[in-house]
């Protein structure tokens, strides 16, 4: 049995819950980040997971100074060394965009795990594979760029779903009519590579669709990101033109 | 029983062709772009389906003079006058991205039909539903505005893969990694506006980690692609912040 203390009360502390609850052979207990450590030392925890917001790793993780437990936070941008450097530092992140809305299966969601000796990293990696079949050795310089990727995988995919439900939207029609293509366009590269997947006037180098398209958007910043992001897919594709 | 004619070679008419054997009601024939009309005038068709590059269709369907038939074209940024205009016109534009290896299910597919008179939308609806769940009537302005909107929701957000995918690569990173965040990012939608569904630095205003990110990422495109990105979701989500 492996003792959890998950400290946090956002998405990620919500949804590790729910899955370590489920899982055979660990016992979980959640902490509020602004209670007293005291609650902690007495549970004994094997692993103490601070899955907190980025600017609050170092607060909630120094009140932690008398636990004898690995201490792990959940951040795709926070190096392992900004956890206090007398501890068992590890980290577990778990690569997903967590709404508390929308119920998730953990079984496929890649766990990045990070520690500073063996031992430690066994048990962190036994917990991550209680939870996911997806578990990952990962170093701080690799989950810094990892996240940024994840920035442009997620974040910014879905402002430009905005971009599109902005222009359905004042032009009176449903945003339902644009759903089945977001499905399908990452459905796609479950088989194809990004670059076998890419479809359209950029990749194409079709400059009279593309001039006419920045010409009807009227919105500065749309007319920005169509140009900018255009350029980008002639330049990955231009050996081939 | 409608008869079809399907003039094209491409993806959008591989999967046209596929998908109207299925139906019940629906003879198709399908023809290449490069042959002559008088096979089709003596199959005559109930409807022909112009299913060729944008630059092709004015070239093909001229071809059809002959033809009493609806003459539709499949293409969501050609205006239903490119069409000669003593044809009985129509547009039959199935909104998804076409890859020949890749099935697809037509049932969900939204379909945008256009005519300019009442029973030719009627035989074109009728045709359009024999295959899809999800026909809509949709102007050839508005048309455009879809399409152009389609280009943010697939063709942008596959370059966005793509330099994710690139940033693993250039890490020594699985893409596999991704994978699971990107299905995701498309599944939410499904529940959640893009509004609402926006994470992230830039949702945050997290400016600290906007500039290391900025800072971290080496070429010069995708510095251009982050800053322009995260500064249009800092203005979307503006007001609350």
């Amino acid at each position: 049995m492996i003792k959890v203390a998950l400290i946090g009360q956002g998405n990620v502390s919500f949804h590790l819950a729910r899955a370590f609850r489920t899982a055979e052979k660990v016992q979980v207990s959640v902490y509020d980040s602004r209670e007293e450590s005291s609650k902690i030392e007495k549970y004994s925890a094997d692993i103490c997971i601070v899955a907190v917001s980025d600017s609050a790793i170092k607060e909630v993780s120094e009140k932690l100074q008398r636990v004898d437990a690995i201490v792990a936070h959940t951040s795709g941008s926070v190096s392992i060394n900004e956890l206090p450097n007398d501890y068992r530092r590890g980290v577990f992140y778990p690569l997903q965009t967590f709404t508390k809305e929308k119920e998730l299966d953990f079984t496929n969601i890649p766990i990045c795990v990070e520690t500073e000796n063996k031992d430690d990293l066994d048990l962190l990696s036994e917990l991550a594979k209680s939870i996911s079949k997806n578990v990952n050795k990962v170093s701080s310089a690799q989950r810094k760029s990892l996240h940024m990727a994840a920035v442009f995988a997620n974040n910014f995919t879905n402002h430009l779903y905005q971009v599109a439900y902005d222009i359905c939207d004042e032009n009176k029609l449903s945003f339902d009519l644009i759903k089945p293509l977001i499905i399908e366009t990452a459905d796609k590269i479950r088989t194809l590579s990004p670059f076998q997947a890419q479809t359209g006037p950029a990749r194409r180098n079709d400059v009279t669709t593309i001039s006419k398209h920045i010409e009807l958007l009227e919105n500065f910043d749309r007319k920005e990101i169509y140009s900018q992001l255009s350029k980008s897919i002639q330049k990955t594709h231009g050996k081939e033109l």
